[in-house]
C-alpha cells in the first residue's frame, strides 16, 4: 500500500540575490530615531577592549549584515561589533546606553519579520563569537550553551549524548540559540515538547544599561520571585541582549516514523488530526498539513533550478499531512502507527499514503515540508503571514484571500504580466499555526492593498494572531493591534521603557 | 512477586485546630505599611456595588480568612470581600490603590508559606465566588475558567470529555485554578505535562489600578509582543489579582499504571530513575521517592488517629519509590513497565514492590505518598524546605539536618521532651525537588538556630532553590537572597513597583 519516498535535494535554493537594494528607511515611512550619531571616539573606545577583527567597519562585512535573509531590509549599520564574552556584551551596552546609540543584536539573521537587521545606522551587536556549549548534565537533560550556539550544532552534540534540542526548524543550520530564544521560535517539534517557555529553564541576558542579569539557572522548579526570564523569551532585542541559555532536552527517541498522507477535503484533515492524538497519543510529535499549491510551488521550484523530484504521492491530493511519530519502543510505535493508518483509511479520511522506511526517507519527506518556505519566494518574492487561528477556519483565510486576488485578476501561475503567482497554505496544524504565502513576482501596492487589512481582520475577527511564531520585528509592528487590546500594548511599552529609557535597544522594531 | 496494594483512608488528618493563635504581626519583627485604615466610607463604596452577603465583617468570617492552613500565620483583616465578577474585582482594587488601602488576594487559602492570609489588616479578596467554567475546544484541548474554580472540579469536568488538567496536587480539592496560577504550582504531573509557565496560554487579571489586563488567549503560539501573562504566574498577588486562566489540557491516558518499589540505597534510587526514564520513555508520568522516616511518620500518624493500613511493603526498605506510567495503549504500557521492572529487579536496584491493580489500589499508593504533607504535621509543628537541588546531593541534605539535629540532642521518637520528633525527605525525584519536612512537638528558637541558615547555605552552595513549588510569601521573604543575586531581586522589585506604584498588593511577602 505504502510506497517508498524518494530523497530530494534543496540545497542551491537560496533567495535570488536580487534588486531589491531600497533601503527600508527609503521604502518605509519611517523616521530616524533622535540617537546619537557614532563618532571616531566611540569606535576607539570599543577598539579599547576588542579583537580588532571583532570590530568591523567595511562595507563589504557590513552589507552582509545590514540585509534580511529574505532581502527585504536593508539598514545602513556603519559598524557591527562581535563580542568573545559577556562582559564585552556588557561594556558595549553601557557605553551605548551612555551615549544613547541605538544598537540591533543579531544572531542567525534568519529571521522573517526584519527583526535581526538595523533600519538607520543602529550598531550590529553580533553573538556569533559567543559561541560555547558550557555545560550539560546527561541525568536531567539540561544543557547550558552561549547564546551564539548554531542550534544544528546544539542538536547534533546532544544526539550523541542520547537527547535531542526541544526545538527544530528549518533555519536550523545557521539560527542561533540565543535568536531562537528572544523570538520564542516554535518551529517542528513543538507539538510535542511544548514552547521555549516551558522548555527554557535559565537565561541569562545583558540589559541596555550594561547590568547582567544572572537568571541562568538549570533548575526545573524555581518559585523564587517574578520568572523575568520569560520576559526574554520573545522580546526580540527590545529589553537586553541574551547572553547565555539553559534549556531542558528531552531523550533522543529511539524510534522516528514518517507518514506522508493525501486526503480530499480539509474537513478530512481536521478528522485525521482527532484520530491522530487518540491513537498515536504520547508518541505523535508532528501533524504537517501542506495544500496542493504548496506542493505545485516545491515542485515548479525544483523545476526552474533544472531539479526534479518524484512527488511523495503519485495524485495531487488537495490536502496532505506529514505525521510524524517520536518514541522509545519501535515495535509499540509501528502497532500503533499502522493502527492508526489502517483506521483512517477505513474510515475514508486518507486516501493515499508512503511511510519512511529509513532515515534518509524520513529526511526526504521532512525536505518536502520544509522546502515549501524556501521555494515561494522564487519567482520574485513573497507576503508571508504566520497566523495563529481556530482550526476549523484556518483554510477559509487561504481561500478567501486567494479568491480576492483572483476576483481583481492579480494572480496567474502562466500570465507573468500578473504580480501573483500563487497563493499557498502550510503549517502545523498541531499548534493552530498556519503560513499564507503569497508567492509574487513583484510587490506591488495593489496587491498589498488585496491583503491588508484584509487578512489581519479576518485574524482579529477569530481571535487568532497576527505572529504566531515569526515574530513582530520590523514588519508587524502596525499589526500588533490586531492580536493585543490597547491596555496589554500600553503594559508592554510601559516595561519595555523600564528596562531600556533611552530606547536604544532595537528600535522601529517590536513595540511603537 | 508482586503484592496488591491495600486502601488507607486519610481523611480525618487536618492540621490540629491548636494553640498557635499568635499574630504573625506579633511573632515576627514585621511593621505595617504606611497605609490608609479601612472606614465607614469605604464600606459604604464596597456596599454601593457589591452583594450584601459578598461583603463580610464578622469576626467568625473573618478567622477563617486571617489563618493559613497550617495555621502558623494570623492575619487581623476586618474585611473580607467576595466579587462576583471581573468588573468588581476592578472597581474594588481601584478604589484601594486610589485609597492605598493593602490588600491580600485569596484562592483557596492552602499555601504553604503564609502567602493568601493578611499580615496586618489587609483587606482579604476572595475569589471564591468566581468560579465558573468558561469555555472548552475538545479538538485543542484548551479550557478556560474563572481564576475561583477548585482545580479538582476543573479535572473532574475534563476527565468526563476525555482529558486531564495538567496539573495536580495534594490540595486539589480545595486549592483554587487562579492560586495555582499565581503561585506556579508544581505537584504531580509536572515531570510529564510540564510547568504551568508552558501550559497556561493565556491569563485575565486585573492590576492594582483596576485596569484589566486581557491576555486570555486560548492560542498555542502567539508571538505579539513581550509575554506579559508570563509575570502572572507564580507572582503570588504582587502584580495583580487573576481572574481567568486558559489552560492547554492533554488527553486522559487511556492507561495509567502505578507502581511502589522498595531500594536500599539513595544511589539506586537515582540508577533506577534514569533506567525508568530509558525504558518508559514518553508514559513516565511521575517519579516520586519516600524515605523510611517519611513511611514511620505516616504509620505513626495513622496510629495516632487509631487507623491503621497495610505498609504498600512488607519491610521499610530505606527508600521507596512510587513510579505512574500514563499512556494511549494498555498492553504496549504494561510491557514497558514489566520490562522495566525485570530489568530494574535483575540489576539489584530494586528490592521489592508492588503493581497497583485497580484504581483503587492505584488511589491508596498515591494516598502514601500525598499523606506525607498532612502526617508530618501530627506532633504539634512542622519545618517545611521545598528546595531544588541536583540528584545527586538530595538526601545528602537530609541528612545533614537531621544529624546537626541528633548531634544537638533535639531530636527524639521516644522522649517527648526533645522538640524534635523525626526528620523526613521526600519528593519529585523527576523535577529535581525535594520536600524536607522537621517534624516537631513545638517550634523553638533552638530548633531553628539549627535549621537556618544552614539549609539555606546547603542550598546555595549547590545552585539550588529555596522554593521549588511552594513559592516565597511570608515565610521565605528574607531567604530569597539565597537563591538570587542582588541584581536580580532589583529587577523583580522594580517591576513590582512599576506594577504596584503604592505597594498595595499582597505586603510584606514575596519580595521586600
Amino acid at each position: 500500500m505504502f510506497r517508498l519516498a524518494q530523497r530530494i535535494k534543496f540545497s542551491g535554493l537560496a533567495p535570488s540575490r536580487s534588486v531589491r537594494s531600497l533601503f527600508t528607511a527609503d521604502k518605509y515611512p519611517v523616521k530616524r530615531g533622535n540617537y546619537s550619531e557614532l563618532n571616531a571616539e566611540d569606535i576607539k573606545y570599543f577598539e579599547s577592549f576588542l579583537n580588532s577583527k571583532d570590530l568591523l567597519t567595511d562595507k563589504k562585512d557590513l552589507d552582509a549584515v545590514n540585509v534580511d535573509w529574505m532581502q527585504k531590509y536593508r539598514g545602513q549599520s556603519k559598524l557591527l561589533l562581535k563580542p568573545r564574552s559577556v562582559s564585552e556584551v556588557s561594556k558595549i551596552l553601557k557605553h551605548c546606553h551612555d551615549r544613547k546609540l541605538a544598537v540591533v543584536p543579531q544572531g542567525g539573521n534568519t529571521g522573517l519579520v526584519g527583526g535581526s537587521v538595523p533600519v538607520f545606522d543602529e550598531i550590529v551587536i553580533s553573538l556569533a563569537n559567543l559561541n560555547k556549549i558550557r555545560k550539560f548534565d546527561d541525568v536531567s537533560g539540561t544543557l547550558t550553551v552561549d547564546a551564539g550556539v548554531i542550534l544544528q550544532t546544539a542538536d547534533e552534540w546532544l544526539r550523541e549524548r542520547g537527547y535531542i534540542f526541544p526545538l527544530d526548524l528549518g533555519a536550523k543550520g545557521s539560527c542561533q540559540i540565543g535568536g531562537n530564544v528572544a523570538t520564542n521560535a516554535g518551529g517542528l517539534r513543538l507539538l510535542r515538547y511544548g514552547s521555549l517557555h516551558g522548555t527554557v529553564l535559565g537565561i541569562e541576558a545583558v540589559l541596555p544599561n550594561g547590568d547582567i542579569f544572572n537568571g541562568l539557572s538549570t533548575l526545573r522548579k524555581d518559585n523564587t520571585g517574578l520568572d523575568l526570564k520569560q520576559l526574554f523569551i520573545g522580546s526580540e532585542g527590545s529589553i537586553g541582549i541574551i547572553t547565555g541559555v539553559s534549556v531542558l532536552c528531552p531523550p533522543k527517541s529511539n524510534s522516528v516514523n514518517v507518514a506522508w498522507l493525501g486526503l480530499d477535503s480539509y474537513e478530512a484533515v481536521q478528522k485525521t488530526f482527532k484520530l491522530a492524538k487518540n491513537a498515536l497519543g504520547e508518541i505523535l510529535s508532528s501533524f504537517e498539513c501542506v495544500d496542493r499549491a504548496s506542493m505545485e510551488v516545491v515542485d515548479a521550484a525544483l523545476k526552474k533550478h533544472d531539479m526534479e523530484a518524484q512527488q511523495p504521492l503519485e495524485s495531487m491530493h488537495p490536502y496532505q499531512i506529514l505525521i510524524e511519530t517520536s518514541g522509545s519502543n519501535s515495535e509499540h510505535d509501528e502497532q500503533k502507527l499502522n493502527a492508526f493508518l489502517e483506521n483512517s483509511m477505513e474510515n475514508e479520511l486518507v486516501v493515499d499514503g508512503v511511510v519512511a522506511q529509513d532515515e534518509g526517507q524520513i529526511q526526504a519527506l521532512w525536505q518536502w515540508r520544509e522546502g515549501i518556505s524556501e521555494s515561494s519566494g522564487k519567482w520574485g518574492g513573497v507576503y508571508k503571514y504566520d497566523v495563529s487561528l481556530p482550526l476549523p477556519v484556518m483554510w477559509d483565510l487561504v481561500k478567501a484571500v486567494e479568491n480576492r486576488l483572483i476576483e481583481r485578476n492579480l494572480q496567474s501561475k502562466t500570465d507573468s504580466t500578473k504580480p501573483v503567482y500563487a497563493t499557498i497554505g502550510y503549517g502545523h496544524i498541531g499548534d493552530g499555526n498556519l503560513h499564507l504565502n503569497v508567492c509574487v513576482r513583484e510587490y506591488t501596492k495593489e496587491v498589498e492593498d488585496v491583503l491588508e487589512p484584509f487578512v489581519f481582520e479576518f485574524i482579529a475577527k477569530h481571535n487568532g494572531s497576527v505572529s504566531a511564531e515569526h515574530g513582530v520585528g520590523f514588519q508587524k509592528v502596525h499589526a500588533l493591534q490586531y492580536s493585543k487590546d490597547a491596555g496589554a500594548l500600553k503594559l508592554i511599552k510601559e516595561v519595555k521603557n523600564m528596562f531600556d529609557p533611552h530606547g536604544i535597544m532595537n528600535p522601529y522594531k517590536f513595540i511603537e
